[in-house]
């Protein structure tokens, strides 16, 4: 966690970050020779002390500054990733101002960026995790394989409901990374709110494209969607008719919908 | 769930809700005696069903018509007590306007509400439950007794965060608990944003306070206020100054303050 | 987490140990005076250096000590309860004997132990957390209330399953608190798979007072019985039978029983 | 969870399972054509509907019957991977013997189970999950890569505990896979504990190294070890000494190590 203080306006940074070597470590497992490993304390030191030198502005250049150091450091090290979430805080409002020193926290959502260097390339990019999102209309789910072990009924108005995970990589590094995360997920909900839904993976592929035509910095999106199943309860037991209002969250059994889009 | 649908706008009511019976159930108990046992599959159900015949408005009025209904039909039950949690949700916009039928689930936050009931009074209350919240200045602990086991540095500028949970009871149930939810809501908000806080247990009793003062309606309120402790790391080693500005978050062990005030 | 070293046999004492102060705290919420407070910190510093100067053996007497300490130190606490969660290691098996040094975690059980203290009196009492129990005999739900809400099926034949949270106090504290916990936990599986149930609350009350029957140490013994439904699925859909073999267990939403029986 | 009852003895069998499907599905994705979709509601049923018609004995038996059945029914279907987690169950004792229909879950532990079949080829593996170790002597971390950012003492004589998932692949698909499954968990077991440990790699590839050793049918083992950090606690200020006993379990930041060994 960052506080920058500027006078009354404080700015916070709360971040999560996984650092994961590849290497020539091959030593340190098979005979325990512990020269060559950077212990995950020093790593641990290590994001400290460089957030200390230089506040953190996006995630995604703090893992660049991250990786570089690694690599500078690491002769053994080929290859470093860096994965960084960020938890949202919005300031606490007093009246129609906002406190410049209190926040609430914003959301199940994170923000994420990945940094993936070797020693020749470096490859960055970002997501959302957590991002809950539900449509009440235009989600179809009907004309699938059917067999001996089939009864799900078809349904030409269901709701649509995922804890959405997405992952981009750009194909280029000089961006203003914020604008062009807000502008992705400003698109993948549009599309997500937007699309005639015949399934999961039909709206998966929408927003995945939506994306890819939008956001010309992007070369390829991973989306994970598991579909969080509203069940329509069955009233006509009680003399109701259930029209299409009252259903129940079910966590198992349950689908979970995967692509990678690439353009 | 359930989708309220008017025309192309659709309001989502997401609750979870439980039911405590508490009455002369000691033979279901002693001696297997099911004839008076309500089963928790038709409380499910009355649930269901109560939503379908009238659409759930504010959850404290949907708390109340099941505690009606329960006292009504079970001669045995003594006292009935609702806590229902609603979990919010906003439109997704779409450029300038709301989306009327897709939704972005906002925050960790919840909000609660409760009825007791029993033959002969109704109690109704409200509350907030997982609202992160966290104070960058003006924030103090010091002063404190100190022991042969006392290693805790004295600060005047610490970083103050919970995750609060707050519940409190009204005096009156003929109230707009929507706007009396959002005045409680706001006035803790604000109190825990504008408090010179000299310890967890100094700003809990400012927030109960300042809501006793604002909100007429509320008899007493409790909070409860684990100290999600930030810890500035110290950057000495590497030559360098935290001047307040990098902590690291601990989950365990950590201090919980709790306190009811009452009018 | 202590560890005891005898020579070649280590002994592992895995506590979380979560300390209540009540008393004559008001100045400091009311008037942010923290000269009585003794800080979270301390109480996490008492810990480690009373389990330093003497091993803890049994729980129930590490928190005693706890609570003495904190009773003479601090004038104004007029109660103190201490809640201790001892988490099992086994020892690792090599060939037919156990490795002395190395350990695997046994279960997501853990054993419980409570100290409550005023300046008069002791009260101590154990418990069990987390302990998964399931019958898949001798378990029937029949002759319950009906309504016009009722669609559960009455059943002669279900499976009964539940997270048992048991907490029992002593009537007399000079006890062997091991051999105790052991008696009682014990007392409450067999009765578990011995008795003819009629509904949880039916298995539920013969199980603490087989516990009081038992164990004349227990004063008192609290149950919880969340019941973990395992609904049989219906496979006449694909001309099969389910001859109450094959189920699914759902979480919500689900009934939770809860009793104290006092002697 | 099947139930087999064989007059008075009942056995469990405790399983989730994930179905993983990839093939020439692009036109569901693409054009929201659900016409070879089998509905993740249909898997469901299948997995019932199976473990009814014929009892379930190994999980890696039962994924394979499970992948056989989807391969053949399913044309555009290029790859199915099954993955199942068993969760394992003892029977309640009652005295000296043990009783038939009343049972206690045993450990966070689960067994696991995979199998992954295209047209031409089956692969079958097994692992473990959640399984908690912990080693009070023999491990060691000293003569790592210093930098400006090292602050960890060396130590020869520190807490080596982990979460252990391991899943390993076969070789050959006819085997005893109950007993396999037993002999690679008490191989990881044994050389976990039997390990003079330079760090949590070197013990990771002697774990990994000793299945390959031990049980011919492993052609390659995965290994993932997060380093469960216990923190010695500085009892100085107290006037104490820490003898290397008291330590304080960390969750985060936690080393996280990784290997696939292949013979």
């Amino acid at each position: 966690m960052q506080v920058s203080r500027r006078v009354d306006r404080h700015d916070l940074r709360d971040l999560t970050i996984a650092i994961r070597f590849e290497g020539e470590y091959d030593e340190s497992y098979s005979a325990g020779d512990n020269s060559a490993v950077l212990p995950t304390d020093t790593m641990k030191n290590t994001v400290y002390a460089l957030a200390a030198r230089q506040c953190v502005e996006d995630p995604e250049e703090f893992g660049l500054r991250l990786s570089r150091h690694f690599l500078d450091r690491n002769p053994r090290l080929r290859r470093v990733r860096v994965d960084l979430r960020a938890h949202p805080w919005v300031r606490i409002p007093i009246g129609d101002r906002e406190h410049g020193q209190a926040f609430v926290r914003h959301g199940p959502e994170a923000r994420t960026a990945r940094v993936m260097c070797n020693r020749r390339r470096v490859r960055m990019g970002a997501g959302v995790r957590n991002l809950l999102i539900l449509k009440s209309s235009h989600s179809a789910f009907a004309g699938y394989l059917r067999d001996e072990y089939t009864t799900l009924p078809e349904t030409h108005d269901r709701l649509l409901a995922t804890t959405l995970t997405a992952a981009w990589m750009y194909g280029e590094n000089d961006l203003d990374f914020h604008i062009t995360w807000r502008a992705v997920r400003r698109t993948l909900l549009e599309a997500f709110a937007e699309h005639d839904s015949r399934s999961v993976q039909h709206t998966l592929y929408a927003m995945g494209q939506a994306v890819l035509d939008a956001v010309s910095a992007v070369d390829a999106i991973r989306l994970v969607m598991p579909n969080k199943h509203h069940l329509p309860v069955d009233l006509t037991p009680f003399g109701l008719e259930n029209r299409n209002e009252i259903f129940v969250p079910t966590e198992e059994p349950h689908g979970l919908i995967e692509a990678t889009l690439v353009r």
